[in-house]
């Protein structure tokens, strides 16, 4: 039995198995509270010192403080160290996948955390444990991790299980997911590993008083499952986008208006569809790249890849337009608005407008960006580096064009000031000044 | 106020205003049964004598006869001779738009509805009347449309108005789809003609007792949102393929299972993402290839026209998978079970599976076809002049290879009497025999 503390925190219960969490960016932390706000013992090791540091203060994008209090405060523990994960009944591995230069995943963090998982269990093992890896991987990959792990804790292999338990998070509400996921799958290399973990998440669920659907499935079957969600999202996007385009090629024709209404369909729905900035952001961008290559090389067919080709082509339109409006770039001072990939994140790195802000860079235009989110702002100036940083709105003035790659409702404001001649594109599509033009729709009107 | 008579039908009020219906199959005739069930006049168009008699004698592929009969017996006038549309106030065009060799809509069947109404029109016009376009036409034809009719009724023309109304029936449940649509698009060439069908509509949802989402838009965008809609599910139907194809080169992958769990996002859903056999139909085919024609031409965007060409592939991988297992397919006797494109449609045209029997005789196969409605694999003969009709399924001894092509129940049974060494594959996923091969699923274990 649970021990409620006063604060509303559970005491630890040392009779709660411990869960160890490898790796606390948002999934994994999402894990971490989910778990320990429901009375689970959980440790998290991140290598990263200043994360620890930011966690124990509170302070996470994404995470409501209270949530993280309540945790430290109850069951969950923090740790740099691998040692502290000997007792780990269950170890979920969230660490990073990003895409080597070449386009292939890079797996070095997950095989320097089971490295580490090892050398603490190597000579310690008395009872089974479970390996579950939460990070993105190519389909066969599971498999041949665990091969890895498992030759490297020869003497007690018999006593680690290992599973794939893809994580299906929007960013901008991780812990909102865990709590409520659509399905949760878990692909174990064999019955006893996905028992295990199955059982964790339905007494989890059960706590939480949600029936969550728990799919068992084989560890490619779980691997796909992810891409095959990520990359039909990503297609979706872009195939609302290219009805963009062709929308601004015909009279009369507002795609917004358009795709509002194609979304009604319940075959279609309104998610994803809507014409917009290109697909970002740290799930679509790479896994799209990863699947495309994947699909390309195994059945010959060069189609996913073109999902991603298309998504940068978008940029390129935006660019011709701007091009086409203000005759050459050269010399002209354009206003990027909105730098974030989507509202809500400070994530900047596979963001569609640090893409465009190149591209116009590259085409000689002095660029100024803005977000409302300035630590956002921050990072992006320290990618593009000749970028200047919006201060004051007033400064749009002096904007031959200003571009709206973000939606926020306080750019409805800002363009007050910005000049009467000066173009004005709506990329996001939710302004309602009459001065601006909507990216995706008709330039010619009967 | 309308006058019901004993047996249930609307007995016909001469103050309802006439509504006109030109081409009345499955698209015209779900209209006519609609408006007429509901106490509106209507007048049914058809140039072949054919249809009239079939629609006379209430047995119609799709419809019940009980609905039909009714609307006979009630307000429904059918007629062969535009010169019964003389007082519509109103007149639907439901005619087919079929594709011409060269890829091209062949508009020559609305052309010729427009002139034999003009010609009726012409000299008779005191009132306003609206000319409404059913059938799917790429952006910017309506326009065009238009045009052409009002030059023809050039001393009358600001009498007439023009309106594009896509359709979105499927073609198994066209009534229950106009009774109950999941949105009403009316895309006026002016806010008269728009105003006016939108009454009409508003008033026919008002009887039903349905709060059906009108909506009012350009011609372009409505003729847009057609496509949009269409080209859409069938990009979802390819992208559910090529999913499966993947799985085919992996361990221990199974695509059924794989889009089931992946169809439980509700920013996916499971309609159309299921791996089956490629799309088809009266709709998909020939709307995807002609947007991709005009995707192309109007942005140089080669990715619409991707998904027939994908489409098409489907067929070519499961012949390929059949020629590797048989050796040769020269002199094979293979079965193909099922012939429709959808179960509870006895259409052919345009059916994956005529294609797949072609590509077979081809490669010099003795080609069996079965399917459970019987007008079907007549009508499917008729195409495949060297394919043979299974009459009895024990004739399924003898063969060396069963493609499973359309998931009828019935088909559980039949398998029994194929032989043991014969190679099962079942593209729709759906049968449970252990003897049967998921075409879409890896035929590695690990």
């Amino acid at each position: 039995m649970l021990i409620q503390k006063r604060r509303g925190a559970y005491a630890v219960n040392k009779r709660e198995p411990v869960i160890g969490i490898v790796g606390l960016g948002y999934v994994g932390l999402a894990d971490a509270l989910a778990f320990s706000l429901h009375g689970f013992r959980v440790v998290g090791v991140d290598i990263s010192k200043e994360r620890i540091e930011a966690i124990k203060a509170g302070y996470v994008e994404g995470f409501p403080r209270e949530a993280i209090l309540k945790s430290l405060e109850g069951s969950l523990e923090l740790s740099t160290s691998y040692d502290s994960l000997r007792d780990a009944k269950v170890v979920f591995i969230a660490v990073n996948t990003p895409t080597n230069p070449n386009g292939s995943q890079d797996l070095s963090q997950i095989i320097s955390a089971l490295n580490g998982l090892a050398e603490v269990w190597r000579d310690n093992l008395h009872d089974f444990r479970v390996i579950v890896l939460k990070s993105t991987v190519l389909p066969g990959t599971t498999r041949g991790l665990a091969k890895h792990v498992l030759n490297k804790l020869s003497t007690v292999s018999e006593h680690v299980g290992f599973v794939h338990c893809p994580e299906f998070l929007r960013s901008d509400k991780p812990l909102e997911d865990v709590l409520k996921p659509f399905r949760v799958v878990i692909g174990g290399i064999d019955e006893r590993s996905s028992s295990i973990v199955a059982e964790i998440f339905k007494e989890l669920y059960r706590r939480i008083g949600y029936d969550a659907p728990i799919f068992i499935v084989s560890p490619e079957e779980a691997e796909m499952i992810k891409y095959a969600s990520n990359v039909f999202l990503a297609l979706k996007t872009v195939y609302g986008n290219l009805v963009g385009l062709v929308c601004r090629e015909i009279e009369n024709c507002d795609a917004l208006k358009v795709m509002d209404i194609v979304g009604l369909d319940p075959r279609i729905g309104k998610s994803h569809i809507m014409p917009g900035m290109p697909y970002g952001g740290p799930c679509l961008v790479k896994d799209t790249s990863a699947f495309g290559k994947f699909v390309l090389e195994r059945t010959r067919i060069d189609f996913v890849n073109r999902i991603s080709e298309l998504n940068e082509l978008f940029i390129d339109k935006m660019i011709d337009s701007l091009e086409m409006a203000l005759d050459d770039l050269r010399g002209k001072r354009v206003a990027v608005l909105g730098i974030v990939f989507k509202i809500g994140s400070s994530d900047v790195k596979d963001s569609p407008a640090i893409s465009l802000s190149e591209k116009l860079l590259a085409k000689g235009a002095y660029v100024y960006i803005d977000d409302i989110n300035r630590k956002a702002l921050e990072y992006a100036q320290i990618i593009l580096k000749d970028v200047r940083i919006i201060n004051n709105y007033e400064e749009l003035k002096s904007m031959d064009a200003v571009l709206i790659t973000v939606g926020y409702k306080e750019y409805e404001q800002a363009l007050q000031h910005v000049n009467d001649d000066a173009l004005i594109f709506d990329v996001t599509g939710t302004l309602k000044d009459n001065k601006v033009l909507k990216f995706y729709s008709s330039a010619k009107k009967t």
